[in-house]
Order: structure tokens, then sequence, then C-alpha cells
């Protein structure tokens, strides 16, 4: 392999080839604690579109797997290194090429932190929607390969929904460039779309072309508390079918709302179930929705209802939803799901978390994005008790079992990566699997990208 | 082949299989006079999924190539029949199978009708978008074929942003379900978005869960005209950097002005150029929406301004886009292009075609989707004459190289079909072509559906 590390060196520079285990054992995998994940041959971090097509070359040739990586803030494992592989991380590619406001769009390299893109766009009064919980520290170009989602997807979509072209690297090492910079294209298949939440299987993502938006109003917050779960669920399903589109709607369950007391050393005054909603339609329009949304709580049988468009005061009350993880920590390690289940069946999962939970004796705190219907169930375990791993790892299953039975899907935004291909497999069917290999054989042959991750 | 036929008949019921040449003749082309066709050897008409694979099977085992097809509104010869092939025609297959208000979906058969599937959401109070100016007699699997737009683009998006999963018959006969019913998913490739747009030539549609929207409100209307076409240019790229989002933003040049003048027996004060804007947010927003373009399009040096908030009185005013091309049949038969340039190109692009009107001795008159870029500039030719037929044909070119230039994409929302295949070559380049072919032979290896048509 010492050949293949002289092409590496010569490729990118001997400074961006690491080979230290101590180094690279940090590139090894991401968040998800599940996921397994083995000792790379070296970390290369290349600079630009010529160097990542010069390492996948080089890789191809020595048949040796390439594994991209952004930040790794994944969740899903897909970023985590193979036994043996190059881990190609992306984050020294972080220019934002071009913002043209004119034409609402960004031209942007896989590295460029979500939260910086956000913060440039935003000068020029534009918005860059997608926005998961780890936007302060994740790439966009992890955020391209998992399809990101977050708090905003119920008004704005996912990621895709936001991408209007590519450029990637292909297994041989050419560059292919898919979409456009036009708000509309239809010409050929929509590779772009394809490439999207392939997450790093299909080639290595080197440049994006997003769609922006007119920056929104700042939001007017609503929150409602409820002493059965059900009637939350109730609420959400009327809101729905009101005609009411909130920009934010989260859900919190007991095990969330009491942890989050405890961490914040407040009184939520809610007993079941929190409902948090924002509107960002600005002024009239954002205190209609509410309104209409408040109506719907109370009617559905919340205790308490409290309307604000005071924006600190909206950010004071969001803290609560923002601070379940850093609150369950007080009580061990945390495991967080990831299904995504038709918006009338969000009560159902809740309560089937419960049940999951009394019979493993495990904690469960359900936090989600009700709006959409895509739910976080977190599970808390000892991280020092092996059985206690064992369980957690058994309800992690079962929840996505449920998750499947209520007409759901087993990733809502977080992918599959190396945590759940017998779920996709599951979900998708034989010949649902049957075609993806087909695609990742076509465009990878010798299998070179992120083998066994996501399908194998 | 009569052992083809026997076995389409034994399919599908004697009554289903069509091969008479002055029956089938009906079948072999669309709506775009340009493109290619051939003799069908037979046109299908089967009734379910079940008969849709029996005779994908047939023509697999007797090698005869599949055309599917809706109801034949495309304008690029997608769905024209090749020489011998089956033309597969999906109209009987036209059950709405289920409306869910509650998750805000409805799951149909390819044959459904656009405009009958509006009218049966919106008695729910909901909304499909996607509005292609045939949307009173296109179907929606013709609508997925093409990833048909509209005028709602602007605000709604295209058809491929209100699809959440697709059933599909394969090449091999298989029957193929992508997505999910959820808001969010991101379990594998996104092959629902591979399929929509793919024109016919990875699989046929079968059945389609789309997501539906909230009724929006009544639209209020402004028109506003312009004695400088770079001026209406202008105000485009200004109400796209006032972060205003109207619900439709069309715009027509001089010669469809003149051309509507004459046909409607009416004056539209509008001397280069006229811009119509509706906004549906409803009320006060609607208004603030309106007052912002109206103010924007008085600075950038508009002549007239108009606003209603009468619903018929819009409807009045949006008559006069609508008329554009039967006003263009007085002097002629049509054909209309379809190009899309970054939004502050579009006064570029209506210059560009004014030139080779003029160089071709040619009417073409310009209207076009403004809001998202999308032109249609649409040439008037005497059918009689093979000259004029070849000047028309020749402007029809240079108008994608033209649009191509200005940074757009050679088709906004009517495919490539049978008569831009070198188009999509130049627009993608060699690799994005070798891609198209790698993904098309991994799922239909015997290039069974649609041979020939998007590229070969």
């Amino acid at each position: 392999m010492d050949a293949l590390l002289t092409r590496l060196r010569a490729a990118v520079g001997p400074d961006a080839v690491l080979t230290d285990p101590d180094v690279t054992s940090a590139y090894r995998r991401d968040m998800m604690p599940l996921a397994p994940h083995g000792r790379p041959l070296a970390v290369v971090l290349p600079s630009d579109a010529g160097q990542v097509q010069e390492v996948v070359r080089a890789c191809a040739a020595h048949r040796t797997p390439i594994v991209p990586r952004g930040a790794g803030s994944g969740l899903s494992g897909a970023a985590n290194a193979v036994e043996g592989c190059v881990v190609l991380v992306t984050t020294r590619m972080n220019r934002i090429v071009e913002i043209d406001p004119d034409n609402r769009l960004a031209v942007v390299e896989p590295g460029v932190v979500n939260l910086d893109l956000r913060g440039a766009v935003e000068k020029h009064g534009l918005f860059y929607p997608p926005d998961p919980s780890s936007y302060d520290w994740c790439t966009i170009g992890g955020n391209l390969s998992t399809n990101a989602g977050g708090l905003c997807c119920v008004k704005y979509g996912v990621t895709t929904d936001s991408v209007l072209g590519l450029e990637v690297v292909l297994a041989d090492g050419e560059l292919l460039k898919t979409g456009r910079r036009t708000v509309k294209g239809v010409a050929g298949y929509d590779l772009t779309k394809l490439f999207v939440g392939s997450e790093g299987t299909l080639g290595v993502i080197t440049r994006a072309t997003l769609a922006l938006r007119p920056l929104p109003q700042a939001p007017a917050t609503l929150v409602a508390t409820f002493s059965r779960t059900a009637d939350a669920g109730v609420a959400v399903a009327r809101v729905v079918r009101e005609g009411v589109v909130p920009s934010l709607m989260e859900i919190m369950d007991r095990t969330s709302i009491r942890a989050v007391e405890q961490y914040l050393k407040t009184d939520l005054n809610a007993d079941e179930a929190l409902l948090i909603c924002q509107s960002d339609a600005g002024g009239e329009a954002a205190r209609r929705d509410l309104a209409v949304i408040e109506q719907v709580c109370r009617d559905s049988g919340a205790d308490l209802t409290y309307t604000t468009d005071d924006l600190s005061e909206g950010r004071d009350l969001l803290a609560a939803r923002r601070a379940v993880l850093n609150a369950l920590e007080v009580y061990g390690a945390w495991l967080t799901d990831d299904v995504c289940v038709p918006r009338t069946r969000i009560a159902d999962l809740i309560a089937g978390c419960e049940r999951i939970g009394a019979d493993l004796g495990l904690r469960i705190a359900v936090v989600g994005h009700a709006g959409d219907g895509n739910m976080h169930p977190t599970i808390v375990y000892d991280p020092t008790s092996e059985d206690e791993f064992a369980r957690a790892r058994r309800a992690f299953d079962e929840i996505l079992a449920v998750g499947l039975a209520l007409g759901g899907t087993v990733t809502g935004e977080h992918g599959i990566g190396k945590i759940k291909r017998e779920w996709l497999a599951k979900e998708i069917g034989p010949v649902g699997l049957r075609v993806h290999r087909e695609i990742k054989r076509a465009l990878d042959p010798e299998n070179l990208f992120n083998p066994g991750s996501m399908f194998s």
C-alpha cells in the first residue's frame, strides 16, 4: 500500500494525507454509537475537485475503497470507515464560490458548514432552509449526501428541495455535472436528486448549486400543553387538515418534558405532551396562523396555550425543545432513532415507544418534527452495561418495526448508513433492493465508494 | 408477430388491442409537429397494473419495443410511436384510488386527467399544484413522465415536488414500489425522482402517491405594461430580489400582444411587453405582495399598472395570456419551443428571439413563465410551405442555442423526447450522456422502453 500512499501524497500534498492511527482514529466514525467502523489506511483532505479526481483514480487503481466524509455529524454510520479504506474528508473544500441574489442561488463546495452558508446568504436577505440540529458544525456535503432535514421541513422541505445542480467525481475519476442554474429544467434524468441522499455510495460531491429563498419574517411562537398524548396527536392532524402550514411544529413527550424540566430547572406546565409551533408568515398572517392552531389545540383538549410574537421569548420556548438531548445525558448515553410516520399516527408511535421502554426497562424520550411526522425516539442507556446496550439496540429496532407497521419509513432524515441496512431491505423489498444494486453497479462497478453501506 | 398479438389479447382482452391502422394512427404522435414517428404494430389499453405486467412480459419475450403514452398532449414527441412498437396507453387506468385529507395525499392511477384530480381534491379543500396548459385533458401519468410544470411553478414547483411515491412496471415485468406515504423519507436512493421525468424510457408508471397542499386563497391580479422589453426583464429580476413570491408571473412580448389584440378584438394598452402577476396569499398579504410588485414595475419603467382582487376580472386579464396560441393560429401553424433561462436573462432571450425571427423572416411570439425563467417562444409557419417549415425548424434550434448561451437549459418542462436528443447531448456533455446510458442499461438492458427517445 506504500505505492498508494505515495500517489495520494503526490495528489494532495503530504500534509493532507494522515496515516498516524492516533490521528486517523478521529475519522473512524460519526455520531451513531451502534454503527460498525473499521480502521482506515489513510485519511486524505483534498482541496479541490481536481485533487478529488486524483484520489479517486489512485484508489481505483489500487482497489482501495473510499469513504467520503464531511464533519462526521451523521447518525447512521454512513461516513464510518471500513477496514483498510481511504477516508476522503471534504472539510478543506469550504469555499462559498458564488452568491447570486438576483437569481436566488449559491454555488458552494461540500465542506462549507451549514451555519456559515446561512450567515453568508442572510447578508443578502436570503435564506437556505435545511437546518439539521447539527447546523452549526455539519457540512453542506454531508447534508447533501444524507438529504438532511431539520426543523424547517414542515414548510420548506428537505435538502433535495433546495438543490439545483451538482458536480460529482465518479468512480473512474471523471467529473459529472448534473442539473442547472435555472429554477426549472427537465433535460434528461434527474441525476441531481439521485446523488442527493445516496450517502457517498455513488460518487464524491465536489460542488453544489443551491436554490435560496427570501429571508422569512421573524417567527411568532405558540406553545400548547396536553395531559393526553393522543390529544396532541389529534391536534397535529387537525392543523394539517385546517390547511395551516406553520414554519415549525415540534412535539415533546412526557419523558422529554420531565428530563428538560430537571435539566433547565423549570416548570413547563406540561403533563403528557407539549407542542411548539412557529409561523414566519409575518404580521397579520402569522397571527392568523397561530390563532387557528391555538383554537385547534384547545378543541383537541389542550390544557394550556400561550402565544408570543416576541422573538427572544419564542427562542426561550424553543430552547426547551433544543435542550432534550443534553437533558437526557444526565441519565446516561443516548441513542437517537429516526422514523417518519403519517402525521395521523404520531400519537400511536409515541404510545409504541412507551410500551417498548416499559417492556425493556429503558428510558425512551420521544421528540420530533410533528409537522411532518418525523419522530426521534431517543433511548437512554448506561454505556458501561453490556446488557443495557443490548436492550437499547433492541429498542432501536423495535421502534423501527412500530414505525413501519404504522405506514411509516425507517428513516425520515438520518439515512440508512451502516446501521439500518436490513431495515432498508425490509422497507423496499426484493425488487427495490435489486434496482438499488443495479444502479450502484452501473455507476460504481468495482464497488469503490462506501462499500457495504446502505445495502450490499 | 401474430403470437405477440395473441398474447396481448389474452393479457388485456381483445377490445383493448387495436391494430387497424386507421385507428392506431391516432396514437402515432403527440402535439409536437417536428418529432419523427413510426407506425405501431398495436396499441394496447390495459386496465390495471397486472395487465401492464403481462403486456411488458409479452413484448420483452418478442423483443418488441414499448412506447408508454397518456393522452398525447406532449410537446417533445416522447410518446411518439417507433416503427413496429406497441403503444401502451394508460388512459383506461383512470381511478383516483384514495384521497387522504388528514395526511394531505392522493393515490391515483396514471390515466387520471389532471383536471379531474384537481376537482376531486378541491372538494376536500386541497390543491394539486402542477397545472400544465393542457391540464383539462393531459393525464397524471404523462405529467409524471415529463415532470410537467405550468403556471403554478413559480410558487409551487413542478410535478416532482408533489410526488411521494410510485409504482412502476420494470422491463422484466416486475412491479417496483418507490417512495412512501410520509412527508419525509430518505430510505435508499430517490428512485421516485429518477422515474419522474424519465419520459417512459425506464418503466411504466402504474400508480402514484401525490402530496397535496391546502387550497390557496382566490388570487388577486396585477397587470403591468412596458414600452421596453428590457424594463419588463428588470422588473422580473427585481421582484425576485424583493423576496416576493407571486403564485403566477407571466410575460408576453410584443408579437404575442399584437396577436391577442387582433384575436380578442381588444386593446391591451401594452407596447412591447406585458406582465401578469397573481398572489394567492389572501387578503392583506396578497395586497402587500402585489403592492410591492406594482412599485417594482413602476420603478422599472412600466407605462401602466392595474391591480384587482376581483376574481372574474383577474380571470379575464389572464385570458389574454391563455389566448396566445389560439391567437397565433390565425397566422398559420405554430411550433412552441421550451427553454428556461436564469430570471435575469429573460429580456435577453426575448431580444434573441426577435433577432432570429427577423433573420429568418418568421413571426416568433414569446410568452412564458417569467417567475421561473421558463419561456415558450412560439414560431408561426405556413404548414404548406416546405421552405417555411425548414426555417421554423432552424429557428427552433437557434432559440435553444441562445437559451444555452444565456446559462439556461434546453427544456424547462416539455422534455427531450424525440426532438431535442442532440440538444440533451450538448447540454449535459459526454460524461452526463454516459451516465444516462449506464442507468438506462442497468434498468432496461434490452432497450425495451421507448428506444431512441431522449438519447440513444
